[in-house]
Protein backbone atom coordinates (compact mmCIF):
# COMPACT_ATOMS: atom_id res chain seq x y z
CA UNK A 1 0.00 0.00 0.00
CA UNK A 2 0.87 3.76 -0.84
CA UNK A 3 1.95 6.00 1.72
CA UNK A 4 -1.15 8.14 0.91
CA UNK A 5 -3.20 5.64 0.26
CA UNK A 6 -2.53 4.44 4.23
CA UNK A 7 -2.81 8.14 5.12
CA UNK A 8 -6.16 7.99 3.29
CA UNK A 9 -7.24 4.86 5.52
CA UNK A 10 -6.69 6.39 8.91
CA UNK A 11 -8.46 9.74 7.86
CA UNK A 12 -11.33 7.69 6.40
CA UNK A 13 -11.55 5.94 9.95
CA UNK A 14 -11.11 8.83 12.05
CA UNK A 15 -13.77 10.50 9.81
CA UNK A 16 -15.85 7.08 10.79
CA UNK A 17 -15.26 7.85 14.64
CA UNK A 18 -16.87 11.54 14.08
CA UNK A 19 -20.54 9.48 14.61
CA UNK A 20 -19.53 8.55 18.48
CA UNK A 21 -19.99 12.66 18.91
CA UNK A 22 -24.01 11.54 18.09
CA UNK A 23 -23.99 8.31 20.56
CA UNK A 24 -26.32 9.52 23.30
CA UNK A 25 -26.07 8.15 26.63
CA UNK A 26 -27.90 7.95 29.85
CA UNK A 27 -25.82 10.15 31.85
CA UNK A 28 -26.68 14.53 31.67
CA UNK A 29 -24.95 17.32 31.71
CA UNK A 30 -24.54 18.87 34.78
CA UNK A 31 -26.05 22.25 32.80
CA UNK A 32 -29.34 19.87 32.58
CA UNK A 33 -29.45 21.11 28.91
CA UNK A 34 -29.11 17.51 27.22
CA UNK A 35 -27.30 13.52 27.36
CA UNK A 36 -23.79 13.30 27.33
CA UNK A 37 -22.24 11.27 24.26
CA UNK A 38 -19.61 9.01 23.54
CA UNK A 39 -17.02 11.04 22.59
CA UNK A 40 -17.88 13.14 25.93
CA UNK A 41 -17.46 10.58 28.01
CA UNK A 42 -14.41 8.90 26.71
CA UNK A 43 -13.21 12.62 26.69
CA UNK A 44 -14.02 12.48 30.65
CA UNK A 45 -12.59 9.27 31.50
CA UNK A 46 -9.59 10.25 29.91
CA UNK A 47 -9.68 13.00 32.27
CA UNK A 48 -9.98 10.96 35.24
CA UNK A 49 -7.08 8.60 34.07
CA UNK A 50 -4.67 11.53 33.52
CA UNK A 51 -5.20 12.54 37.15
CA UNK A 52 -6.42 9.93 39.50
CA UNK A 53 -3.61 7.57 39.34
CA UNK A 54 -1.48 10.48 40.52
CA UNK A 55 -4.16 11.65 43.08
CA UNK A 56 -4.32 7.53 44.76
CA UNK A 57 -0.35 7.51 44.55
CA UNK A 58 -1.02 4.84 42.20
CA UNK A 59 2.22 3.33 39.53
CA UNK A 60 0.19 3.00 36.56
CA UNK A 61 1.31 2.86 33.02
CA UNK A 62 -0.58 6.46 32.15
CA UNK A 63 -0.03 6.21 28.75
CA UNK A 64 -1.38 2.68 28.36
CA UNK A 65 -4.15 3.26 30.05
CA UNK A 66 -5.04 6.62 28.01
CA UNK A 67 -5.03 4.14 25.26
CA UNK A 68 -7.22 1.68 26.70
CA UNK A 69 -9.65 4.25 27.52
CA UNK A 70 -9.76 6.23 24.09
CA UNK A 71 -10.47 2.74 22.41
CA UNK A 72 -12.79 0.98 24.71
CA UNK A 73 -16.24 2.21 22.99
CA UNK A 74 -15.22 2.66 19.91
CA UNK A 75 -17.58 0.04 18.00
CA UNK A 76 -20.40 1.76 19.77
CA UNK A 77 -20.40 3.94 16.41
CA UNK A 78 -21.78 0.91 14.96
CA UNK A 79 -23.97 -0.72 17.48
CA UNK A 80 -24.36 2.02 20.09
CA UNK A 81 -24.52 2.31 24.06
CA UNK A 82 -26.49 -0.10 26.39
CA UNK A 83 -26.93 1.19 29.30
CA UNK A 84 -25.24 -0.44 32.61
CA UNK A 85 -28.80 -1.24 34.14
CA UNK A 86 -30.10 -2.79 30.96
CA UNK A 87 -28.37 -6.41 31.81
CA UNK A 88 -30.49 -8.19 29.12
CA UNK A 89 -29.51 -6.08 26.20
CA UNK A 90 -25.91 -6.26 27.84
CA UNK A 91 -25.96 -9.79 27.48
CA UNK A 92 -26.91 -9.30 23.78
CA UNK A 93 -24.74 -6.46 23.10
CA UNK A 94 -21.49 -8.65 23.69
CA UNK A 95 -21.65 -10.42 20.37
CA UNK A 96 -22.74 -7.40 18.27
CA UNK A 97 -19.55 -5.31 19.61
CA UNK A 98 -17.26 -8.43 18.65
CA UNK A 99 -18.47 -8.23 15.00
CA UNK A 100 -18.47 -4.34 15.20
CA UNK A 101 -14.89 -4.64 16.26
CA UNK A 102 -13.72 -6.98 13.53
CA UNK A 103 -15.76 -4.65 10.80
CA UNK A 104 -14.46 -0.97 12.32
CA UNK A 105 -11.18 -1.91 12.82
CA UNK A 106 -10.91 -3.55 9.59
CA UNK A 107 -11.11 -0.42 7.99
CA UNK A 108 -7.15 0.86 9.22
CA UNK A 109 -4.00 -0.81 7.67
CA UNK A 110 -3.38 -4.18 9.69
CA UNK A 111 -0.72 -2.90 12.27
CA UNK A 112 -2.96 -0.05 13.91
CA UNK A 113 -5.77 -2.47 13.58
CA UNK A 114 -3.71 -5.03 15.58
CA UNK A 115 -3.00 -1.85 18.04
CA UNK A 116 -6.52 -0.89 18.44
CA UNK A 117 -8.38 -4.44 18.48
CA UNK A 118 -5.33 -5.40 20.93
CA UNK A 119 -6.03 -2.04 23.15
CA UNK A 120 -9.91 -2.66 22.85
CA UNK A 121 -9.55 -6.55 24.07
CA UNK A 122 -7.11 -5.46 26.65
CA UNK A 123 -9.73 -3.52 28.03
CA UNK A 124 -12.78 -5.65 27.89
CA UNK A 125 -10.73 -8.63 29.17
CA UNK A 126 -9.44 -6.75 32.64
CA UNK A 127 -6.05 -8.45 31.46
CA UNK A 128 -3.34 -5.89 32.92
CA UNK A 129 -4.20 -3.15 36.14
CA UNK A 130 -4.42 -0.73 33.46
CA UNK A 131 -7.48 -2.42 32.08
CA UNK A 132 -8.63 -3.16 35.15
CA UNK A 133 -8.27 0.76 36.29
CA UNK A 134 -9.71 1.94 32.63
CA UNK A 135 -12.85 -0.53 33.64
CA UNK A 136 -13.46 0.90 36.61
CA UNK A 137 -12.75 4.38 35.80
CA UNK A 138 -15.80 3.95 33.23
CA UNK A 139 -18.13 3.08 36.08
CA UNK A 140 -16.47 5.49 38.35
CA UNK A 141 -17.17 8.75 35.29
CA UNK A 142 -20.88 7.54 35.03
CA UNK A 143 -21.32 7.71 38.45
CA UNK A 144 -19.93 10.98 38.82
CA UNK A 145 -21.78 12.49 36.23
CA UNK A 146 -25.07 10.81 37.46
CA UNK A 147 -24.46 12.51 40.85
CA UNK A 148 -23.37 15.49 39.59
CA UNK A 149 -26.59 16.12 37.15
CA UNK A 150 -28.76 15.70 40.35
CA UNK A 151 -29.56 11.88 39.85
CA UNK A 152 -31.93 12.73 36.93
CA UNK A 153 -30.77 9.59 34.95
CA UNK A 154 -31.22 7.35 38.14
CA UNK A 155 -34.36 8.26 38.54
CA UNK A 156 -35.80 8.07 35.42
CA UNK A 157 -34.62 4.32 35.16
CA UNK A 158 -35.78 3.59 39.08
CA UNK A 159 -32.02 2.96 40.04
CA UNK A 160 -31.81 2.69 43.90
CA UNK A 161 -28.22 2.69 45.77
CA UNK A 162 -28.50 -0.76 46.06
CA UNK A 163 -29.24 -1.49 42.40
CA UNK A 164 -25.86 0.76 41.55
CA UNK A 165 -24.28 -0.92 44.02
CA UNK A 166 -24.86 -4.39 43.23
CA UNK A 167 -24.04 -3.72 39.35
CA UNK A 168 -21.02 -1.70 40.29
CA UNK A 169 -19.52 -3.73 42.96
CA UNK A 170 -17.10 -5.49 40.32
CA UNK A 171 -15.52 -1.99 38.86
CA UNK A 172 -13.90 -1.94 42.70
CA UNK A 173 -13.28 -5.23 43.13
CA UNK A 174 -11.20 -5.40 40.17
CA UNK A 175 -9.22 -2.16 41.29
CA UNK A 176 -9.79 -1.70 44.88
CA UNK A 177 -7.80 1.65 44.79
CA UNK A 178 -10.97 3.17 43.22
CA UNK A 179 -13.24 2.52 45.73
CA UNK A 180 -12.74 5.47 48.35
CA UNK A 181 -13.87 7.53 45.27
CA UNK A 182 -16.96 5.52 44.93
CA UNK A 183 -18.06 5.66 48.57
CA UNK A 184 -17.16 9.32 48.05
CA UNK A 185 -19.52 9.59 45.48
CA UNK A 186 -22.25 6.78 46.91
CA UNK A 187 -22.25 9.27 50.24
CA UNK A 188 -23.04 12.44 48.80
CA UNK A 189 -25.44 11.05 46.15
CA UNK A 190 -27.21 9.65 49.39
CA UNK A 191 -26.38 12.87 51.31
CA UNK A 192 -28.24 14.53 48.37
CA UNK A 193 -31.25 12.55 47.74
CA UNK A 194 -30.25 11.52 44.39
CA UNK A 195 -31.23 7.97 44.02
CA UNK A 196 -34.59 6.33 42.85
CA UNK A 197 -36.10 5.60 46.18
CA UNK A 198 -36.07 1.88 47.35
CA UNK A 199 -39.40 -0.17 46.72
CA UNK A 200 -41.68 -1.12 49.54
CA UNK A 201 -40.37 -4.14 51.55
CA UNK A 202 -42.79 -7.28 50.42
CA UNK A 203 -45.71 -7.77 52.18
CA UNK A 204 -45.57 -4.27 54.17
CA UNK B 1 -4.58 17.28 52.94
CA UNK B 2 -6.54 14.34 54.17
CA UNK B 3 -6.28 11.49 51.39
CA UNK B 4 -10.22 12.11 51.04
CA UNK B 5 -9.77 15.75 50.75
CA UNK B 6 -6.81 15.64 48.24
CA UNK B 7 -9.72 12.95 46.54
CA UNK B 8 -12.39 15.39 46.75
CA UNK B 9 -10.12 18.47 45.36
CA UNK B 10 -9.71 15.80 42.43
CA UNK B 11 -13.65 15.11 41.67
CA UNK B 12 -14.42 18.80 42.04
CA UNK B 13 -11.77 19.64 39.39
CA UNK B 14 -13.11 17.01 37.27
CA UNK B 15 -16.60 18.26 37.73
CA UNK B 16 -15.91 21.82 36.82
CA UNK B 17 -14.49 20.45 33.73
CA UNK B 18 -17.83 18.92 32.46
CA UNK B 19 -18.35 22.20 31.14
CA UNK B 20 -16.14 21.85 28.22
CA UNK B 21 -18.81 19.77 26.73
CA UNK B 22 -20.85 23.17 26.64
CA UNK B 23 -18.08 25.02 24.69
CA UNK B 24 -19.15 25.21 21.31
CA UNK B 25 -16.28 25.58 18.42
CA UNK B 26 -16.92 26.93 14.85
CA UNK B 27 -16.82 23.47 12.72
CA UNK B 28 -19.79 21.13 12.44
CA UNK B 29 -20.70 17.52 13.07
CA UNK B 30 -20.56 15.18 9.66
CA UNK B 31 -24.22 15.05 10.44
CA UNK B 32 -25.06 18.48 10.41
CA UNK B 33 -26.72 18.41 13.41
CA UNK B 34 -24.79 20.90 15.87
CA UNK B 35 -21.41 22.52 16.54
CA UNK B 36 -18.73 20.03 18.02
CA UNK B 37 -17.87 21.34 21.20
CA UNK B 38 -14.36 21.14 23.35
CA UNK B 39 -14.80 18.04 25.01
CA UNK B 40 -15.17 16.28 21.00
CA UNK B 41 -12.61 18.14 19.88
CA UNK B 42 -10.04 17.19 21.92
CA UNK B 43 -11.68 13.40 22.57
CA UNK B 44 -10.86 13.45 18.27
CA UNK B 45 -7.64 15.06 18.57
CA UNK B 46 -6.62 12.16 20.91
CA UNK B 47 -7.66 10.02 18.24
CA UNK B 48 -5.33 11.76 15.39
CA UNK B 49 -2.60 11.63 18.43
CA UNK B 50 -3.49 7.34 18.88
CA UNK B 51 -3.25 6.50 15.30
CA UNK B 52 -0.88 8.83 13.41
CA UNK B 53 2.43 8.98 14.76
CA UNK B 54 1.80 4.75 13.95
CA UNK B 55 0.37 5.95 10.66
CA UNK B 56 3.57 8.21 9.39
CA UNK B 57 6.11 6.00 10.99
CA UNK B 58 6.97 8.46 13.93
CA UNK B 59 9.02 8.02 17.07
CA UNK B 60 7.12 9.83 19.48
CA UNK B 61 6.17 9.64 23.40
CA UNK B 62 2.57 8.75 22.22
CA UNK B 63 1.90 8.95 26.27
CA UNK B 64 3.12 12.15 26.10
CA UNK B 65 1.59 13.08 23.23
CA UNK B 66 -1.43 12.03 24.92
CA UNK B 67 -1.21 14.17 28.02
CA UNK B 68 -0.67 17.29 25.83
CA UNK B 69 -3.63 16.96 23.92
CA UNK B 70 -5.67 16.34 26.99
CA UNK B 71 -4.72 19.09 28.66
CA UNK B 72 -4.43 21.70 25.40
CA UNK B 73 -7.73 23.40 26.06
CA UNK B 74 -9.07 23.18 29.42
CA UNK B 75 -8.89 26.76 30.28
CA UNK B 76 -11.37 27.65 27.22
CA UNK B 77 -14.02 25.98 30.13
CA UNK B 78 -13.59 29.06 32.20
CA UNK B 79 -12.45 31.60 29.03
CA UNK B 80 -14.27 29.80 26.11
CA UNK B 81 -12.69 29.05 22.65
CA UNK B 82 -11.55 32.02 20.11
CA UNK B 83 -11.68 30.64 16.17
CA UNK B 84 -8.45 30.61 14.40
CA UNK B 85 -9.10 33.03 11.97
CA UNK B 86 -10.35 35.54 14.55
CA UNK B 87 -6.28 36.95 14.37
CA UNK B 88 -7.50 40.02 16.74
CA UNK B 89 -9.49 38.14 19.57
CA UNK B 90 -6.86 35.68 19.81
CA UNK B 91 -4.15 38.20 20.12
CA UNK B 92 -6.38 39.26 23.24
CA UNK B 93 -7.07 35.68 24.26
CA UNK B 94 -3.63 34.62 24.90
CA UNK B 95 -3.29 36.83 28.54
CA UNK B 96 -7.16 35.55 29.54
CA UNK B 97 -5.55 31.89 29.34
CA UNK B 98 -3.06 32.66 31.53
CA UNK B 99 -5.02 33.98 34.35
CA UNK B 100 -7.40 31.30 33.90
CA UNK B 101 -4.52 28.49 33.86
CA UNK B 102 -3.57 30.12 37.02
CA UNK B 103 -7.17 29.92 38.28
CA UNK B 104 -7.87 26.52 37.21
CA UNK B 105 -5.01 24.50 37.53
CA UNK B 106 -4.96 25.84 41.12
CA UNK B 107 -8.19 24.27 42.08
CA UNK B 108 -5.67 21.01 42.01
CA UNK B 109 -4.05 19.62 44.81
CA UNK B 110 0.16 21.39 44.12
CA UNK B 111 1.52 18.04 42.38
CA UNK B 112 -1.18 17.72 40.25
CA UNK B 113 -1.56 21.31 39.54
CA UNK B 114 1.79 21.28 38.55
CA UNK B 115 1.71 17.98 36.51
CA UNK B 116 -1.25 19.74 34.54
CA UNK B 117 0.46 23.30 34.16
CA UNK B 118 3.40 21.78 32.54
CA UNK B 119 2.01 19.96 30.01
CA UNK B 120 -0.45 22.77 29.57
CA UNK B 121 2.98 25.38 29.04
CA UNK B 122 4.65 22.55 27.20
CA UNK B 123 1.71 22.91 24.05
CA UNK B 124 1.90 26.27 24.29
CA UNK B 125 5.50 26.68 24.02
CA UNK B 126 5.95 23.86 21.39
CA UNK B 127 8.55 23.03 23.72
CA UNK B 128 8.88 19.45 22.50
CA UNK B 129 8.42 16.65 19.53
CA UNK B 130 5.62 15.96 21.01
CA UNK B 131 4.34 19.31 21.53
CA UNK B 132 4.91 20.48 18.14
CA UNK B 133 2.98 17.71 16.90
CA UNK B 134 0.12 18.37 19.28
CA UNK B 135 -0.54 21.51 17.68
CA UNK B 136 -0.22 20.48 14.42
CA UNK B 137 -3.27 17.57 14.93
CA UNK B 138 -5.37 20.46 16.80
CA UNK B 139 -4.99 22.29 13.55
CA UNK B 140 -5.34 18.42 11.54
CA UNK B 141 -8.44 17.88 13.20
CA UNK B 142 -9.97 21.11 12.73
CA UNK B 143 -9.41 21.40 9.51
CA UNK B 144 -10.63 17.66 8.98
CA UNK B 145 -13.71 18.64 10.95
CA UNK B 146 -14.43 21.08 8.41
CA UNK B 147 -13.94 19.05 5.20
CA UNK B 148 -15.78 16.30 6.63
CA UNK B 149 -19.10 18.71 7.38
CA UNK B 150 -18.89 20.35 3.76
CA UNK B 151 -17.33 23.28 4.23
CA UNK B 152 -20.33 25.06 5.88
CA UNK B 153 -17.98 26.72 8.83
CA UNK B 154 -15.79 27.77 6.19
CA UNK B 155 -17.86 29.22 3.82
CA UNK B 156 -19.79 30.98 7.08
CA UNK B 157 -17.18 32.44 7.46
CA UNK B 158 -15.63 33.00 4.33
CA UNK B 159 -12.69 31.49 4.44
CA UNK B 160 -10.80 30.20 1.33
CA UNK B 161 -8.13 28.03 0.45
CA UNK B 162 -5.28 30.51 0.44
CA UNK B 163 -6.65 31.93 3.93
CA UNK B 164 -6.76 28.39 5.50
CA UNK B 165 -3.20 27.84 3.85
CA UNK B 166 -1.65 31.13 5.42
CA UNK B 167 -3.15 30.72 8.68
CA UNK B 168 -2.32 26.84 9.28
CA UNK B 169 1.43 26.74 7.61
CA UNK B 170 3.24 27.67 10.97
CA UNK B 171 1.12 23.91 12.03
CA UNK B 172 3.48 22.00 8.93
CA UNK B 173 6.28 24.51 9.21
CA UNK B 174 6.75 23.11 12.69
CA UNK B 175 5.83 19.46 12.32
CA UNK B 176 6.54 19.00 8.97
CA UNK B 177 5.27 15.18 8.83
CA UNK B 178 2.03 16.30 9.03
CA UNK B 179 2.02 17.98 5.73
CA UNK B 180 1.29 15.30 3.80
CA UNK B 181 -1.95 14.99 5.49
CA UNK B 182 -2.75 19.00 5.62
CA UNK B 183 -2.46 18.30 1.50
CA UNK B 184 -4.59 14.96 1.35
CA UNK B 185 -7.03 17.57 2.47
CA UNK B 186 -6.75 20.63 1.03
CA UNK B 187 -6.51 19.08 -2.21
CA UNK B 188 -9.78 16.88 -1.56
CA UNK B 189 -11.63 20.19 -0.31
CA UNK B 190 -10.31 22.11 -3.40
CA UNK B 191 -12.04 18.97 -5.35
CA UNK B 192 -14.98 19.46 -3.75
CA UNK B 193 -15.72 22.86 -3.64
CA UNK B 194 -16.16 23.23 0.12
CA UNK B 195 -13.88 26.80 0.62
CA UNK B 196 -15.63 30.31 0.21
CA UNK B 197 -14.53 31.74 -3.26
CA UNK B 198 -11.64 33.93 -3.65
CA UNK B 199 -12.55 37.78 -4.09
CA UNK B 200 -12.02 39.33 -7.14
CA UNK B 201 -8.99 40.88 -7.53
CA UNK B 202 -8.85 44.49 -7.43
CA UNK B 203 -9.56 46.34 -10.42
CA UNK B 204 -11.07 43.48 -12.05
Amino acid sequence: MSQAARQQQVLDFLRTLDGLKSVSRSAWLTDGSRRENDAEHTWHMAMFALLLPGALGLELDRGRLLELVLCHDLVEVLVGDVNVYDTAARAAQQAKEEAAAAELFGLLPADLRDFVAGCWQEFEHGDSPEARFARGLDRLQAISQNAWSGGRAWRERGITEARSRAVNAPAWAASPALEPLFEQLFRAAREEGLWAAEPPAPGS
